[in-house]
């Protein structure tokens, strides 16, 4: 409640922005590479059932299409991964680890301009469960954006539970997204498509060379789902 | 409302562990080393307050004395670290990460038989901010268990600002503290103590080999606070 006697607390155009001050991103169309798998396919429920328009990229166009069916969401299509990016404003890395860098190599040129992010968590597993991989580039985030030097790469997007993304009967994801990236508007724009999803904030968390830490602490929220037999993900406080 | 028709949701000894399922430590005596910055003050003004038995250590005991006499609380005292971490059961390393294992090294007779809490974060800092440095052992937390072999050595508290922690009008820190740990029973005493601080809980986050992403996630929340003018913290959802 302002007042004129309280200027102090009456938001200006200089205020310090909040995690709702965010473009519009209605219409841009959104790819999902890798997107049969169970990361792709729930950012890509959750972004559709939200009203954004979806294609499912997969490197078999059919299997991306029989995917899409399966989430019965009118904005959502599949197409094979060329296509996808191609036909795509934004477009979200969701492949496994191991084919990282030679689809990104792949697909050099589709996602040229384009703005791509990366939710790929370097692990490994073994009797103890998970653990960190550390990639040469420093994360998987960083290893795209050498590999794509003509696209504006962010990373977000890692710390979702794929089972509460697909559960139909989950209404709200009630999780923040970090968003990374060393282009503030690229960065904003991702952050927005996050919020389009009820219950998720898209939160700036830093610059690309910090992504490591936040792929890798899957790590721990694995750990978190075993003990507490949980869905794990993160609030950041105070924001 | 459990009744007798709906058994699977009554609560039963063989359930999932809550985070509030946790020993009792009160009559515990926590060591701060490095408590007179402020991480380690904050630490033991808040675990002071929750009516915890608290030393702060410093190489000085006379600066020890003067910072634990200005905290104002009845249970907070100061002491030399040889002292601190003798008359300590559990004690939190909050020293500065240059000189972490020369402190531990020093100090690891002392610390021998005791529950040892790391809650440095090794960080670089240059005109983008902060970033993450990579310890040879791996993290903070697995330098000291190497340097202290007859220590249990968990990690926990890396997450919290010590702008809240020191502010005697901020009741409750509502930040969740992940704690990590290769010893089931050392982990659920330093969550034990998370959960003394009213607001705050200790969620078990894994092995000691998956501390650094949890160390280095500091450099984002740096970045989160430069953001949003924040003093932000963590919660884990679904938890």
């Amino acid at each position: 409640m302002p007042t004129p006697s309280a200027p102090h607390v009456t938001p200006s155009a200089t205020s310090t922005p909040g995690p709702h001050d965010l473009p519009d991103v209605s219409r841009l169309v959104v790819g999902v590479l890798g997107g049969t798998g169970p990361q792709g396919r729930g950012l890509a429920y959750r972004l559709g059932r939200a009203g954004q328009q979806v294609v499912i990229g997969s490197r078999d166009a059919e299997r991306a299409r029989t995917a899409a069916t399966g989430l019965d969401i009118p904005g959502v299509r599949g197409a094979d991964n060329t296509e996808t990016a191609r036909d795509s404003d934004v477009v979200i890395i969701a492949v496994p680890w191991e084919g990282h860098s030679e689809q990104l190599e792949h697909l050099r040129g589709e996602l040229a301009g384009k703005i791509v992010v990366d939710c790929v968590n370097p692990l490994g597993f073994d009797k103890q469960g998970a653990y960190a991989l550390k990639p040469h580039e420093g994360s998987a985030a960083q290893q795209a954006a050498l590999l794509l030097p003509d696209s504006r790469v962010t990373a977000a997007f890692h710390h979702l539970s794929a089972v509460l993304l697909l559960d139909q009967a989950v209404e709200r994801i009630d999780t923040d997204v970090m968003v990374l990236g060393d282009d503030r508007e690229s960065a904003a724009t991702v952050q927005a498509l996050a919020a389009r999803v009820p219950g998720m904030r898209g939160i700036y968390a830093g610059r690309l060379r910090n992504a490591h830490q936040v792929e890798s602490l899957v790590a721990n929220l694995i750990s978190v789902n075993r003990r507490y037999k949980a869905h794990a993900g993160l609030r950041v406080t105070d924001v």
